[in-house]
């Protein structure tokens, strides 16, 4: 353990790099770093070893983290002059584009979350290693904090441990709680934790707060009293300073404040890189025409790619049977995490579990996945290796309403430039595409269906992302019919009944939404005249406006209104995606759409 | 007040009637009602008055609920049959197409926000009301709670009543604390709430615990220790029923164990209609080519609106220096509302607000309110009259990272098929499209930008929602470019070089996503002879695919990799949504795109 003293030193000096690197910049968090600098400095060269893991959860204080590697030896001193410049991975906020990052942040109120997943896969690997999450005092508001808090608890985390950065300022003013430690103190206790109140700028203080932490039979949150822009007197505990940067005279100024600073110490951290794993698994024989969900399908698959790969694990919100992860819960219970009625906390344990290896599979309803939505799309920023499945997709599941339609699903996820969005409209196709996302690195989403609809598909059949399947073509064929997962067979009913009235049709099955296969569908769409139908169960604007964008102009059957509770027929019907409002949409498009 | 035998009776026949309703619609969760028809008989037969609010958090009880506004007299008896029919109001959740729900529910989690906006409605309103949110105990396991819990305690809401419907039960097994009633009570009570545990099905315990709660100094949360199924010996305390109806036989054999239930009561609730004010203000002189970002424009818009319509209130999460809201805050303390950093409570106050006829406008980061996603869907299906404000949205922001610049913001609103979708360019537009937001009812989403940029129209100009501007356009156009917000001033540049290239563009700002105007599109588009580009500072799958539904075939600059820091005008560049990317594009489209 290096002395007191030098950790102090360090201290200071990581502030200085804080404050230099942010001029540099003309941007950046200064202050907000300089609150946490003893203890970024005890946890970097006194508290975490090598197997430890650290979660800078306030992801705009990054530049004493850089900082803090800078010394570590893991980067170049002089690279911090380039902080959030563009050739940088030194960004403003944490990404996996610096490899030390595991999970990015920069939204608040995630890194919790993530610190429970990591500790959990230390678990599932017996590491030994500890977690640590700095947060900051005003990202406590989230509510996402707390689910955290209370599945930390639930699974009995004593190796992880959050410290409060109770800086008393937050961006606007002062934070809800400022410095009455005791509400923090309070709230975590309920939440089943051990919490100590410190100052957070005593070395030796913070020091034993750490070691009484690690002999925690619970997960351990350490208050720690600290001042935004602590050690310059111009800034320290002034509001207007969040988010400024020094001009050249300021930094002068604070840098002689700050004073001595002439340190060096080693650091027993360490880069372990996490490889990702890909196994496949055998294939149901299921018959053509058996009636079987995609949700079935999925569930089933995801058992069998359990036992072919150790690293998938499953994640469930108090809906496994409705998802049908219930059998993966059953037969792998080490490696599932039920997460409750808590969606960000879910996600946001997934992110961390990947981070350290593991493939997780995060089930819920396709509407409970938006409560998410900002834990997902960060995922992207963490390089997440994460499946998304949503059942109970569109208005389908019927007299339940809108809230559990799952009607803006697809658009969150299309929205991510590298994920996969996967929907399968059969047990066949269901089943390859969860292969698909397994051995996809990086976000998959499956769009998964509560009913069960009819196998299409058999064994020889195959499912590549970015492809798609003609399920009717004719050499007469007038009108293209795009269809996906429950529409897939009303375009089948469809194109019989146009069939009958001497109208031919062509019927693709987009099970792959993104990559979509532009260059079938323009041609597709070509050999049909240019006539081109899509027919979603999801609100307007997924995929009929992204197929739009390949083939050009095309009637769009989707959910134009709100909808209601009724009848899976009935609803179809309604809003006009069923297979007579496709036979009404050939026959007009004829004329003109 | 009726007496403790007859409010029991009452509990039995909500009890009867919500077997009944669900058995006849063969879907529903009766369970979930049995467990709380004692806390609803207390409520709406005894505790409640005109003027008193009330939220059903766990919308999954819907049926209970109908049969207490049947009882209360607000909806025919018969009509409970229809339960979840297409023709009905009374849907699997509430919604507001029933006329008594102000809230709707069914995504968990999300009733105590409402409950927080609604309260502090009344108090804004002087109307003397209580609000009282029955809560499940699973969704308890929801951030959003905590969100709104701290909330609540921090604005001293001791008209705010919670109840905690502690079943025992979820959907797929146990909760996570079960009958432990006292991590409740404690979680409560580190929240700043009083927290009460009785028996939920002991009526004598429950009044005596609500009147208590009309006495507390704080928000008070009364843990109903209850059984799923109770009163049914073979539903009561039972795993797997949760969402099931009872078939025939199972409805007469739990008739007959509920046993009597012949009573009447009189109810003293009462359906007060809330209506919806619209009143405009005063444009400022901007004058042309003055550099104002529309953030700024937006800011000083709310302030003038808020002096011309006493509805109109104002929610930030500790953002407000940045999203510009700070000079309302100032201007209107009582109307405006800190969330600090809580983006889901923030979204559902602001439901709870609008609810009672007040005009929320809710700011902060674009990127932010994918935390708000789930929160803000659900505002729709409370008929919700809610403007959302994004700033700093896209790259152009620059240094801070993607965690911050709002890539995704576009589709989210999109998909809601009743919400306008608002870019404005400059500060003209951006003030004219405040007042747009503001008379619009239902929800409406302004993309802010951080940047300053050139004041473009004159005070003449009007911005109608579903129209756009033709900034530059001559009959010699060879190809169209469609901008929005902050590309619009890259297309304008683009303009300028393309011509002297010899090479005429048509420059459209489409300061309106949603409703977009395909006909005036679609008629420039043929008039640039089908050469259309869409440019914008956002993932790709946004304006671009929607446009080209509207036009046909385009190209489509946008974001379509993950971006990283930098500095603005780099990353336009970088990104190809830039003047040179779109000349670039330009003399592309005139080859083939």
């Amino acid at each position: 353990m290096p002395p007191i003293k030098d950790l102090t030193l360090m201290a200071n000096k990581l502030r200085i790099a804080s404050l230099d690197s942010t001029t540099a910049a003309g941007s950046g968090h200064p202050t907000s770093c300089l609150s946490c600098a003893e203890i970024i400095s005890a946890l970097f060269f006194s508290v975490m070893g090598p197997g430890d893991e650290f979660i800078l959860s306030k992801g705009h204080a990054a530049p004493i983290l850089w900082a803090a590697y800078a010394e570590a030896g893991f980067i170049d001193a002089a690279e911090l002059k380039n902080l959030r410049k563009i050739g940088s991975v030194l960004e403003g906020h944490p990404t996996a584009r610096m490899p030390l990052v595991k999970i990015a942040t920069g939204s608040l109120g995630q890194g919790l979350s993530a610190g429970v997943g990591v500790a959990l896969a230390q678990r599932l690997r017996r590491s030994g290693g500890r977690t640590y999450v700095l947060l900051g005092d005003g990202e406590c508001a989230e509510g996402s904090i707390w689910e955290a808090a209370a599945s930390a608890a639930h699974y009995g985390l004593s190796s992880l441990c959050a410290i409060v950065d109770a800086n008393r300022l937050g961006q606007s003013g002062p934070t809800m709680h400022q410095h009455d430690l005791e509400h923090f103190t309070r709230k975590f206790d309920a939440f089943g934790w051990e919490a100590l109140a410190v100052d957070g700028h005593a070395m030796e203080d913070l020091l034993a707060a750490f070691e009484r932490a690690a002999g925690c039979h619970r997960p351990c949150a350490i208050i720690a009293k600290t001042f935004k822009g602590k050690g310059v007197s111009f800034l320290e505990n002034k509001d207007g300073w969040h988010g400024k940067p020094l001009n050249a005279a300021q930094l002068q100024e604070a840098r002689s404040e700050i004073g001595a600073a002439d340190v060096r110490l080693p650091s027993r951290i360490a880069s372990v890189p996490v490889g990702h794993t890909a196994a496949g698994f055998e294939p149901d024989p299921y018959r053509l025409g058996e009636m079987v969900s995609t949700r079935e399908a999925f569930g089933r698959a995801l058992v069998k790619l359990g036992h072919s790969d150790s690293a998938v694990v499953a994640l469930d919100a108090d809906v496994m049977n409705s998802t049908m992860t219930e059998s993966f819960f059953r037969e792998f219970p080490e490696r599932s995490f039920q997460n409750f009625i808590a969606e960000q906390n879910m996600a946001g344990m997934a992110v961390g579990l990947s981070a350290l290896g593991y493939k997780p599979f995060v089930a819920t309803f396709a509407s409970f996945l938006t409560r998410a939505h900002d834990v997902i799309r960060m995922a992207q920023y963490s390089a997440s290796n994460i499946t998304f499945a949503g059942s109970h997709a569109g208005i389908s599941i019927g007299a339940d309403g809108p809230s559990q339609m799952g009607l803006e699903d697809i658009p969150m996820f299309l929205s991510m430039p590298e994920a996969l969005v996967l929907y399968p409209s059969d047990a066949v196709s269901a089943e390859r595409l969860v292969d698909a996302a397994a051995r996809h690195t990086g976000i998959s989403y499956l769009r998964l269906t509560r009913d069960k609809t009819p196998v299409l598909y058999d064994g020889s059949d195959t499912f590549p992302p970015g492809g798609l399947k003609v399920l009717r073509a004719d050499e007469g064929d007038r009108v293209l019919i795009i269809a996906a997962g429950i529409t897939v067979h009303e375009a089948l009913k469809a194109h019989e009944r146009a069939k009958e009235r001497g109208i031919h049709t062509r019927i693709i099955d987009l099970y792959s939404i993104k990559p979509l296969d532009r260059d079938a569908l323009a041609s597709h769409a070509q050999a049909c005249h240019g006539n081109v139908i899509v027919v979603e169960d999801h609100y307007c604007g997924a995929i009929g406006d992204r197929v739009s964008a390949a083939v050009g102009k095309l009637c769009s059957l989707c959910v134009k209104e709100i909808p209601r509770s009724g009848q899976r027929e009935e609803l179809l019907a309604l809003y006009g995606i069923d297979a007579t409002a496709i036979v009404a949409a050939v026959e007009k498009i004829l004329q003109v759409c």
